[in-house]
């Protein structure tokens, strides 16, 4: 019904939408803890609903025209579902790594702080990574099962998935390299230290490689409506 | 359209998702009790928001292959309506503990707590079990009336329902007898003292059948989309 | 497709969710109030979260059987726009009320309170009127205007604008003579003194009968799916 | 499949609009902060969750009749890509602003405060100004792109994107003219002095009119629904 978006779109795209994850990531993080008074339950509901809400908003504008992917993790199991070619996959990859990382100066700038900085917030440990295999596998079922079967209802259930997320792991489910390292560039309430980053990168990998399969099991048999083509360029 | 799940899927689909939302409540309730400062409130709706979030996932992403019950009075109503076979129901509900006492145990994992619990906490007297009755009414009228008419609007009644009962109940609303086992097993904030776990489920399944009674003649007259099958096999 | 409900069925739906709503108003005021520390903000989060939530679920289960008004303010323009014969705008009428009623009793009974209170909460003046005046005109604005052009949504719609509506009325939005008079009833966080709830009927049904009017002009010449029709029994 | 409506109805749709829009953004900000206790976080989510969810039922209710822009920077950019005749954008400016200083007025009804007054917040700077750039950017995206691809979600998409960049903005995104020149009407905890709208002004519509024109870019090639002559008049 229409034609497909150009590499260049989708590109744009896919760092467009990952800077403004990030900016409201970062941003909704910097604002909460600045105002909640040193209760942080309240910072993180402040955290976790915008977050949220932005990610039904750019799934919704953005999944036509790139698969609104915004997530390394994602889009390497695309690539090995061969619903993205590796070529693609890759540069979807860089744009959405240096999306993100603007979207940490753009939420910098927003709130008048200095644009280059690096986390001090220590995450670590075995439990932190256990979290963010759990999470990651959580978000890639989530992902492939509804794309399957109702496409039309990925924005809210990749929302409403992070917002669990936030608070069901002792690590406030980053879930997404793209993201962790764009975090790592930033001393606020969203920050991990950068020699933390590789962990949790490698743990989400490992849970969406698992969740990859375990999902592909769960749906052997079960007609397709092509979720992973229509994921890569969901129109 | 499609073929339909086997029982080793549905069977999968039911403790994965059973697991997943205990996971959320155990784990949310966490996170909230020890960030929120000792205000209750606050660490009530860090522990409600994210389970209502996450039942509509889990139902989006697992109703198609296992009609996401995820709750041994739902199963043994569906039994009773001939929606599903004695032998199936009994299945699911054994799924359904089993699963849901790994995500007790994965919460703890993701928060770096011992592994093993059994709760203190006392929630016991006839006003927490009337508060149970009407809960799990409240959610057979839900699920039954909703899959009559809107079969594609459950996953949100249920989110939403559940968020609303862990307020309009003094009990928090368990609603669910594997989640209730399943929360015996944390000596966290979403806990449930053993000794107290037999009277919620006897409430729970009362309020269920009662639902279910009630929902029948509600809904005597009114042509119907065969909800009780679809919601065996949501598709 | 359908055989529409008996009289009897719609008169139990209407008492059935004007009853789960008034619990819920009342039953999350006590939980909110019991938790909230003293915070009165997070206590009204806590009341203003389930009752939108239990809004959608109640319309989404019961819509299709009674209309879902829950309100006599709506039930009465039915009445006057002939969606309803008077005869059965009275018959809900007298329904909503005994239905809430039991509402508060049910809250109650649930929270191990008293069952018969009558509230001490004092809630008057011009200002709260005009306030109910407000709610109610944008209550009917809502509905009929999202009856209308997309039917589907009403529930949605009447949960978020009574979400909205808790907050940007000095009253918290009672907008709903029924409710109103339930929450006499009771001596705790949702109560109204008894001898102020008359003048806050006068201007919710003053609200009603304007936004009718104006919504009335604002529809006129745009083609119908007979909103009250559907609105009097949705299918 | 309808007639559409007359300039008048769609005049008072965006004047009516406006009006509830900024009545429950001040309506909302006053409740909040007196309930408070003087944690500003508790207050901003009082102020968001209102905002957020009557956005949803305002372009629910209203889009068919004006097609719910309720803020001139999107009727000028609507007059720029000709989905609306300059004329015809005008008059929406003024209604929208008309309006929004009517919804002023009445939260001040409401609350019982003085009916006139004048904002002494002060909101300035560079940072304040790059937000409510960056904020009136996503918004247009937001728009422009979901009612290309799935107009039905346009109220969601919109009501989402405002909860979300209320908190990722330093100046609480105002995104919007209208409300903008509103909110210096009231001395509350929505106002801004009146000396700091200009900026804010400027800011807004240059983050819309770069907002359209990269989002028309990145919508190159690929089929419309004619979102904007749907937007003009949603039906």
């Amino acid at each position: 019904m229409t034609t497909s978006s150009s590499i260049g779109q989708r590109v744009a795209g896919e760092a467009l939408g990952t800077g403004f994850l990030v900016a409201t990531v970062v941003g909704s993080g910097i604002m909460a803890e600045r105002l909640a008074g040193g209760n942080v339950a309240i910072a993180l509901l402040g955290n976790t609903i915008p977050t949220g809400a932005i990610l039904v908003v750019l799934i919704l504008a953005l999944g036509p025209i790139s698969g609104a992917h915004f997530n390394p993790a994602v889009s390497l199991v695309m690539g090995l579902t061969r619903a993205l070619s590796w070529r693609d996959a890759w540069i979807y990859v860089l744009a959405q790594v240096v999306g993100g990382c603007l979207g940490t100066l753009a939420a910098h700038g927003m709130f008048d702080l200095p644009l280059f900085q690096l986390a001090g917030k220590l995450r670590t440990g075995p439990a932190q990574w256990f979290a963010e295999f759990v999470a990651t596998f959580g978000l890639l079922m989530t992902i492939l099962s509804v794309a399957r079967f109702r496409i039309e209802a990925v924005p809210v259930a990749v929302g409403l998935y992070i917002t669990a997320a936030y608070w069901f792991t002792a690590s406030t489910s980053f879930a997404n390299p793209a993201v962790t390292i764009a975090r790592a560039l930033t001393d606020t309430f969203a920050g991990i230290a950068p020699n933390h980053v590789l962990p949790f990168i490698v743990a989400q990998l490992a849970g969406a490689l698992v969740g990859m399969v375990v999902i592909h099991w769960l749906l052997t048999g079960r007609a397709a409506a092509r979720p992973e083509a229509t994921l890569a360029h969901e129109r």
